[in-house]
């Protein structure tokens, strides 16, 4: 997406680490009216795939999952992380290691609001090495429902996430792929 | 807000230690259709304030605020939680004890967001004790902004939060005020 292209290149910064620090639009600072923007051609692309829910985990892809389940009419549900396992029976859950953090977090939600035979869309800022996205699609079959697809603001398209995702099946959707990225440059895949 | 209560009479819990439950709408599933009602409400009630800013702190409040800076048509502001103070000079930052986890909190903004002369609207999922209020009415003030308010989805009127957010000049503005509860009931302030 051209406009989101733009916005980074202009308010982006790359941070040592490959962290592409976006906070001032995308997860500290939340344009709103621009994330309806990205959520409009979120809902464009999925839009026939019949979706009955949107997953996400906390917390800063919880802007634009809001935004795109208000497109899309369904509810919102969103995956805790916890540092622990110390959960009741009544939780679906997976591990997820946090490249960001350096640690293992447990993602879960509670059984009551994923059933079979739901078609899950799950949304988030980011796309990396795609750890908390497999452990979200994780989730969505373990309560026999469908991950209809990922959908994230920026991927790096440099890291394995992506390629991993379409591995298992999931139909990924990027509004902004990064090719490379350095202190000096930073380039999106044509 | 009669609705609210009545969906909080419905579909709410209360547990044991006086924790309200209510997340199969509002902080784990989310009824975005629903929480768009409630943002309008909070709109309505501020809706000369001169708002420049949607002020909320991660995660559980993000969806209401997100919809309320969408109608507002202003920026989203996301205090982020940290439990040490590992942090830039180039924050606000504020100690909050969550009752919740036991546990001291800080909260912050990036200095680059907040700015003298802003108008801000604090929203959050719950008012119980007040702390996390007290916190952000705090980031708001260092900034030299003015913080306009306080809305809340549901209020513990029965604990001290609102009315230490009255001593501080805020207009506190809460969409259900439950005046009691236990197990067996849930009666509202009239």
């Amino acid at each position: 997406m051209r406009q989101l292209e733009e916005k980074i290149l202009k308010d982006g910064k790359v941070l040592e680490g490959g962290i592409l620090k976006v906070d001032n639009f995308l997860n500290h600072q939340v344009d709103v009216a621009f994330l309806k923007k990205l959520a409009q051609e979120v809902y464009d692309h999925y839009k026939d795939a019949g979706v009955t829910k949107i997953l996400t985990v906390e917390a800063s892809g919880i802007p634009l999952a809001t935004l795109v389940a208000d497109i899309f009419s369904v509810n919102l549900l969103i995956a805790k992380k916890h540092k622990s396992l110390n959960i009741s029976n009544n939780v679906y859950f997976s591990k997820v290691f946090s490249f960001t953090h350096k640690q293992e977090n447990i993602i879960m939600v509670s059984k009551e609001y994923l059933h079979s035979g739901e078609r899950v869309l799950i949304v988030d800022d980011f796309l990396a090495n795609g750890n908390a996205g497999l452990g979200l699609v994780d989730i969505v079959r373990q309560a026999g429902a469908v991950p209809v697809g990922i959908s994230c603001a920026i991927e790096k398209s440099f890291q394995s996430g992506h390629d991993l995702l379409v591995k298992e099946g999931i139909d990924v959707f990027s509004l902004a792929r990064i090719k490379s990225m350095s202190e000096n440059s930073l380039e999106f895949v044509k």
